[in-house]
């Protein structure tokens, strides 16, 4: 069965001009046109090869995994994230897998039909068994499995920070409030950060956590304001921001006010606007540069190149707000 | 030159089944190929008819272009629009136009070579011109053009929805702070449902606009606020919800208090939680029924059916918070 290549060699031009002959484009010479159609005829080169050609060109779709995009964390990253992709040519397919891992491995699946290029990637599934390390993945926030590169924030720093900013304000009772998830991910630092700085520091802390997902985020910080001695914490760092505003609404029906009574730190920095309040304290994630790293660590691995690190881990920052 | 419809009545058969041959299809027997591969050579059937054919095969793939995925707004509506595709087996390919018309058109090219199925959009360019009534579009919020099919919440309702719960809750001098955008918007409709039932009242009310695009809502405020007349206003109906808090955050500079003094109503109802304050008074607009419905009208384009209608209005409803 005859190649693009046969027809191009028999036609005297290169594999980019039988193509665009193929493709109709008008940048062709009508004589050039002329001589790779002859060549198609007498080669007899035959139109399935060329439907599989089609096929065979790269993607320039990069599929976008995430829990939610309804969430401004996430939405942040997305914007971020396509804008990157945009700038060099690529798209953006977007997965809201809504925790199910069947719609993730969905997406590995097309990647592997070669429909997309690559994968970034936010998930708390386990689906490492389904995941061949060899194609283009780049994580975020979370290590799919020890071998593929991941792009996260700086969470052990994170946790460390907001020890010292609660002590800095006043706290001497910190607490860091949270949940566990089974398998490993990069937020568990921020509990580590924390309490390991607490201990180089000689403050006292206390740990509360409960089993990922959490159900009802009312009914959490209740369980955890329901105990004496959780009532006496005057700093609270909680794991989210969200779970921060919760504990916040939660914490006012003990008589307890933030930021008088205790302060508050959360994490991410999803607050764009200081029109709503409480304007949270946080550790604040440098989302843009998260976005567009991973993004170029991706393309990097599209080209067949390995990045140096495995994890990278992007500085954080506080940000003051009214909780602290 | 030859057509794949030469070829399927030189061999007999049915174009489909050309194409199966040409697309290496399994169902096709040995005998029938051989048929039409005689065909397709007596008639020098040429390739990039192939390839035009294989481009016509139906992409799975919506575009759905947004001002900014990093919106509440639209990163709830992508969120539903992305689950109701994926009902259909379709993906999503997202697009932040970021108010650029040449990002926009991009995506009409695509779909214009069948690389997507269809678009739906939120769009405030005019790029009517450059658009195919033909082609399966649907527009959420804002008329594409005339001729498209349009998807929105029934924006006159909400004005006259606005106005009615500003009276209600006391309001004598209610007034109207907005936009206005060079073309054709849905969102005029406020102002008019507004303007109309404070008519139908009897009531006075005052309107301030300046064109869109805003740069600075801060400054937008205080032009509105520095006029005398403007600070009487014992009601204000905001254009979107970010207006309506933009407005409590400098109203309270000049002594005014939300909503001792003012009553205030948002339209959109971004707030997902209660969390934040003040949870604005608002009329939603029913986000989730609007992707669900922009998605089945796009399925019905894509598979050649013209919807009944060319406006889909869904009915608001007024959501009370703490700024009435």
């Amino acid at each position: 069965m005859a190649s693009l290549k046969d027809v191009a060699d028999l036609a005297g031009v290169g594999v980019g001009t039988v193509s665009r002959v193929v493709n109709n484009h008008v940048s062709v010479k009508p004589k050039t046109r002329e001589k790779v159609m002859e060549a198609i005829k007498a080669l007899n080169y035959i139109p399935n090869e060329v439907a599989r050609n089609f096929k065979m060109q790269r993607s320039n779709m990069v599929a976008l995994l995430l829990p939610t995009i309804w969430n401004p964390f996430f939405s942040e990253l997305a914007f971020y994230i396509e804008d990157e992709l945009d700038h060099a040519g690529f798209k953006l397919l977007l997965c809201n897998s809504g925790g199910k891992p069947s719609k993730e491995l969905y997406y590995f699946d097309v990647l592997n039909q070669n429909k997309v290029a690559g994968i970034l990637g936010i998930t708390y599934n386990d689906i490492d068994s389904s995941i061949d390390t060899q194609i283009p993945i780049v994580s975020i926030d979370r290590h799919f499995s020890k071998s593929i590169t991941c792009v996260t924030s700086d969470n052990y720093a994170g946790g460390r920070m907001a020890l010292r900013e609660l002590v800095k304000a006043g706290a001497k009772k910190p607490a860091f409030v949270g949940v566990v998830t089974s398998v490993y991910s990069e937020t568990m630092l921020r509990k580590m950060g924390f309490v390991d700085e607490a201990a180089a520091l000689g403050v006292d802390c206390l740990v509360y956590e409960e089993p990922d997902p959490v159900a009802d985020e009312g009914q959490f910080f209740r369980n955890f304001l329901n105990r004496a001695e959780h009532r006496e914490a005057d700093g609270v760092f909680a794991i989210t921001d969200m779970f921060a505003a919760q504990y916040i609404d939660q914490v006012g029906s003990y008589g307890i006010r933030v930021p008088e009574d205790v302060k508050v730190i959360g994490y991410d920095g999803i607050q764009n606007s200081a029109l709503f309040h409480p304007i949270l304290s946080t550790i604040r994630q440098p989302v843009e540069e998260m976005a567009r790293m991973s993004v170029q660590l991706l393309l990097r691995k599209i080209d067949g190149q390995e990045p140096e690190e495995l994890t990278y881990r992007l500085p954080v920052e506080f940000r003051p707000g009214e909780t602290t």
